[in-house]
């Protein structure tokens, strides 16, 4: 009773936004999902075991020993100098011009999330969001108390016609929309790329409408020949996220954000009171790496590799899964997103594919609303392919058992709560 | 004009708390200090060059080439449990018996201020801080839209009375106090530690107002024999900070908080939101110097260094500044405060001192409330000591100066604008 007295004191202490960071329920499935006997299809986690691990720590070691007090020090709030040379360079890529003046380092891509929204959402503010949309961005949408507003996608990404009629809504409504958050280049969950007519159609729309967008794109250069970014052609309206962690490794947390000039200068003020500077030590061995080692092969390694995990998914679930189940057939990147036949629920079923021994996210944690109780993500960026095949396999046989149970007891989707869940940015 | 315009239309679209983010003046300053002719005491950048980089660098080189795949992977947003124990271990030396399991590891401590900041703060909530404070803290709290009213300290830390008289009347006043900041070891900027019977004080006090204390140590350890710990007498009410910036290495941002359990899993969703997870790369450089190399020793070597810095900067300002200058004569840490005679203001003679090739921090950076004019910020933790004596020997000359233009032409003091004004954390 004392402890629990002592709880409920810390709750009336909080700020009102920590109440929008609740733990999800799902968590606890996912403390077990990284037993070697659980095939995951859950989590984003790149292969950086495909490095070459000796070279690299070579690398490592040498630019301690031989710069070690800079390294180890601590750098300016915006980032390396020469490191954001480098970038605008990895930038070049995707048809990006831009000064190294208006990139920020951050601790990845997910603390320029962060700053961006710390900087432009007040609470209630809306910002649009793909449905279904990346879960770490909702979390930190949800911590800032923003108003998530989803716009569908399909098979071409997000649908330019249901913007536009999102905004015109929210217009009419006399509601203030800050930004169009969207990842638009192998989407995190759907795996699903805009088109080239669509990206100049929504600069478009957000032109019109005087919105801004802010273009996640961590798996862009995972493409072999990289589509145009958004940002290319409209840099005034498009803060451009990216990262090291699909490209490079993910433990290095090196992300950036390229934005307008005046932005750039808030996002520098909102970065030190964060975390005063990014890592020397990071921030150098990703510019020794870029600077000294073959990464566009490595690149170009990491695409193939994914390519055969994605082949050996979506061959599995063509063979394996049972009748009305559908998913998207990405291009590139880590996931593949699937709908249930109807009646099923992929959160209820989690525990029992667990059981099964294969893992996956459901689709509520990609949505603010409590949409996709049918939807799961299902990644292929980590095992290899016979545990994915093996996974997939599993999967398939406890759809098939949940659909002779529903078919034996009756639907079970009438029966489901709706509310808002978010599993954590811990599957990212 | 459409350059301007296009600012204009950003600045509309801020969130309310962004108003708070100001650029300082003195920033372009700062900009030039990093010159070699320019003796700086102004930033507080430990001396990592101490360090044997040779041995780090094989230590960290092994570990990517042994370890890569866990390494250079995400990790849990709470950070590292083998690190967690380790951390436990280092504070147990100041008297704290914790469990790993209450620890969560940040993007240095700054980070840690940063999400006790956004959980516990909503805009107008008072937050108690040492007079003169953090710089980096008071950055943070702006940006939260904290109101941040100081309690002035004096050799012996801060002056329980006077906390106490704040807290009546601020109960008084019907305002909520949220918790009291403070850096009870080798004070960042005043160089002073607060006594063992103050601490007993303090925290007697905060019970009586129910007022969390924000412990934030990053100096503790710099002692030969470290004073206890506030969180060792008051686990549930103390949330303490720490950091390895000055016992291993600023360059690698690895800080940790140490919360009662409640407010720990509040902490580890709000980093999730704001970074995902530290870095693993940083963390388990970390966790293998602690495992392997003589880091006690290591601290001693530190310790003895700064040591005699401080000791090279009080003999030279006991025998090269003019009268009616004072100073602190810190114990340890990295800061010396000084105060100016009456009639000068150390930040209109900051470009001055830098003109004669001397730099220091402005006082006002250390006040949210305009004080601070007459002092100034002096660390001896950078440079050598024959650097240090030839800084204070300029420093020293450059108030001759301004005492002789005071006398010529009437004190200058009338004529000081008040406001606030943040240097920023890059003076760390």
């Amino acid at each position: 009773m004392e402890q629990h007295a002592r709880t409920d004191a810390y709750t009336d202490r909080y700020a009102a936004r920590a109440a929008g960071m609740v733990p999800s329920e799902i968590r606890a499935l996912f403390a077990v999902v990284s037993r070697p006997e659980i095939v995951s299809l859950a989590g984003g986690a790149p292969y950086v075991s495909a490095l070459p691990l000796d070279i690299v720590g070579d690398m490592i070691g040498d630019l301690v020993a031989g710069r070690g007090a800079e390294v180890l020090q601590y750098g300016s709030a915006q980032g390396d100098a020469e490191l954001r040379e480098r970038i605008c360079e990895v930038m070049a890529l995707e048809g990006i011009r831009a000064s190294a003046e208006d990139v920020v380092v951050t601790v990845g891509a997910q603390q320029a999330l962060d700053l961006i929204t710390k900087i432009f959402i007040d609470p209630g503010d809306v910002i649009l969001a793909e449905a279904p949309s990346y879960v770490g961005a909702l979390g930190t949408f949800a911590s800032y108390q923003a108003d998530v507003v989803h716009v569908p996608l399909d098979e071409g990404g997000l649908i330019p016609a249901a913007l536009r009629e999102t905004l015109d809504r929210l217009a009419r409504e006399g509601r203030r929309v800050k930004f169009l958050y969207t990842v638009p280049t192998f989407q995190n969950p759907a795996g699903v790329t805009l088109t080239a007519a669509r990206r100049s159609q929504i600069l478009e729309i957000c032109a019109e409408h005087d919105v801004l967008i802010i273009e996640d794109n961590p798996y862009g250069l995972l493409d072999g020949d990289p589509m145009r970014a958004m940002r290319a052609d409209d840099p005034e309206r498009v803060i451009y996220l990216g990262s090291f962690s699909k490209t490079i490794a993910s433990g290095l947390r090196v992300g950036w954000v390229l934005a307008p000039h005046a932005v750039r200068a808030k996002l520098v003020l909102a970065a030190e009171s964060a975390t005063l500077c990014p890592s020397n030590f990071s921030q150098l061995a990703v510019r020794e790496y870029l600077n000294t080692q073959p990464w566009r092969e490595q690149i170009k390694n990491f695409r193939e590799l994914y390519r055969e995990r994605r082949d050996a998914m979506l061959d599995a679930l063509e063979t394996q899964m049972p009748g009305g189940c559908t998913w998207t057939r990405p291009a590139g990147g880590f996931f593949v997103w699937l709908t249930l036949p109807e009646g099923l629920d992929s959160k209820a079923m989690a525990p029992r594919a667990i059981a099964e021994r294969v893992a996956y996210v459901p689709g509520t944690g990609f949505y603010a609303d409590g949409s996709g109780r049918r939807q799961m993500r299902l990644s292929y960026c980590f095992p290899e392919p016979h545990r994915i095949r093996e996974g997939v396999r599993r999967l398939a046989g406890v759809v098939e058992q949940e659909i002779r149970l529903r078919d034996t007891f009756g639907g079970a989707g009438s029966s489901i709560p709706n509310g808002v869940e978010a599993p954590g940015p811990h599957v990212v």
